[in-house]
C-alpha cells in the first residue's frame, strides 16, 4: 500500500511550525508496513491545495491530509479537496447531528461552515476538537492540530494495512565512506534493505520482510563495524 | 522570488527523522522575504527525485533540495538532479581540488563518487563534512546532516532576496471560532495578511509589506482579543 501525506499551513512553509504530523504519520504507517512515498506540504491556497491532491489521488492508493480545517478565512483544505474532485462543498447532516448531538454544541455555537465537507464525502468525529474531518474516494482529511489529528487518525487506521515489515538498526563510530563495502557485501549476502544516516556516528537501519533474515543481517554487520554505543 | 524545497530520505517519510532542514531554511528564506511555496519529501529513488526537481525547476525561481549526497548506495541525489536536467554526472576536478588541497583529503582517502556532480555544476564546498554540493540552473543541492546544511546555505544566501516584509504576532485565549468576526474587520481594515494557528489558544501571525500598517493591525486586534500572556 503506497501513501502520500500531504500538509496545508503557510506557517509550515514559512518554518514556525515543525511538521511533526507528518512524522508522526509516517511512524504509525510504517509501524503497519505502509510505505509513505511522499510528503509534501501546501500553502493555505484552494487550487495549490487542489492541484496536489488531485495529483496524489491518480498515483498513490491513498491520500492524508493535515491542516486548513476550521472556519477562519485560511482554512482552504475542504474547498481544495472538493475542487480536486470536481466537487461543492456542502454542509453535512450528519457531521451537524454528531456536533450537537454527541458533541455538545447548539447549531447557534457553531460558525458557519463548520460542518462543510466535499459533497458525499463521510465525516469523521472529532472527539478532541471541534471541526470534523472527512474521508472520500481515499483522500483522508485529517485537522492540523497534533492532538485532533492523532486521535482521527486512529479511527480509520485500520483501513491502513501493508506486509509486515521488520526493522533492526547499528551504531557506528565509523565514517560512512568507510562502511560502504561491508555494506554491499551486506546487500549481497542478505535479502533486506539498508539505509545509511550519518550524522554524530553512522545510524544504520536494516529492514526486511523476514524477521530471522533481519536479524542475522544486523548480527553479521555488528560482528563488522565499531559498534558506537 | 517563489522557491520550492525538496528533502530526498526514506527516513524521513518513515518517520526516523524530522524534517528540521525544511523548517530552518523556512525561516531562514522568510526572513530574507522569499516566499518557500512547496516542501516535499521524496524516497531514495533517483527517478522519483527527478521527477520532483524537473517539476519545480520549471515553476520556481529557485529550488533546494536537501540530503542524499555521500558515498553510500542511498545516496542518489546527484543522480536525480542530473537526470533531471538530461545530464550525466562526472567527476568535478574543482571539487576534487578543493577537497585535496583546502579539506585536508588525500585522492586516496575520498571514497569513489565523492566529487561526481551534475556535469557543468558549481560545487559548494563543505566546510563541516566531506561530500560537496553544488548549484546548477537554480537548483542548489545540498547536505542532509543539519550542520553541514547551515554552513552550505550560508555560503549562497545572498542568492536569495524578496520584497522586505514585516511580522507581529497576537495570542488569545478565545476559541478560534469567535475570533472570525475580528480577523474579517482587521484585514478590511488595513493592508496585511493574517495567520490563524488554533493550539492550546490561537496564535494570530499579521503579515505585511509596511512596518507601520503591521504594528498598527496588531495594536488594533490586541485591543479588541482577550490575550493570552
Amino acid at each position: 500500500m503506497h501513501v502520500a501525506l500531504i500538509s496545508v499551513g503557510d506557517e509550515i512553509l514559512a518554518g514556525d511550525t515543525v511538521n511533526t504530523n507528518a512524522t508522526w504519520l509516517g511512524q504509525r504507517l510504517s509501524e503497519r508496513g505502509v510505505d509513505v512515498e511522499r510528503v509534501t506540504v501546501v500553502p493555505d491556497v484552494i487550487s495549490e491545495i487542489a492541484s496536489v491532491v488531485n495529483e496524489y489521488h491518480a498515483t498513490y492508493d491513498a491520500v492524508i491530509i493535515t491542516g486548513g480545517l476550521g472556519p477562519t478565512h485560511d482554512d482552504l483544505t475542504m474547498e481544495g479537496v472538493a475542487a480536486a474532485l470536481g466537487r461543492e462543498v456542502a454542509q453535512s447532516e450528519e457531521a451537524l447531528a454528531w456536533l450537537t448531538e454527541e458533541g455538545g454544541y447548539t447549531r447557534g455555537d457553531l460558525t458557519k461552515g463548520t460542518a462543510d465537507l466535499p459533497r458525499g464525502a463521510r465525516p469523521l468525529h472529532n472527539d478532541v476538537g471541534v471541526a470534523p474531518g472527512a474521508v472520500v474516494q481515499g483522500i483522508y482529511v485529517l485537522p492540523g492540530v497534533p492532538s485532533e489529528m492523532k486521535a482521527m487518525f486512529e479511527d480509520v487506521v485500520e483501513q491502513f494495512e501493508g506486509e509486515p515489515r521488520y526493522v533492526d538498526r547499528v551504531y557506528t563510530s565509523e565514517p560512512e565512506s568507510a562502511l560502504v563495502p561491508r555494506l554491499e557485501a551486506l546487500q549481497e549476502r542478505f535479502d533486506v534493505s539498508v539505509g545509511s544516516y550519518p550524522g554524530d556516528g553512522v545510524r544504520l537501519k536494516i529492514t526486511g520482510t523476514d524477521e530471522q533474515t533481519v536479524e542475522a543481517a544486523a548480527e553479521w554487520l555488528r560482528e563488522r563495524v565499531e559498534l558506537d554505543e
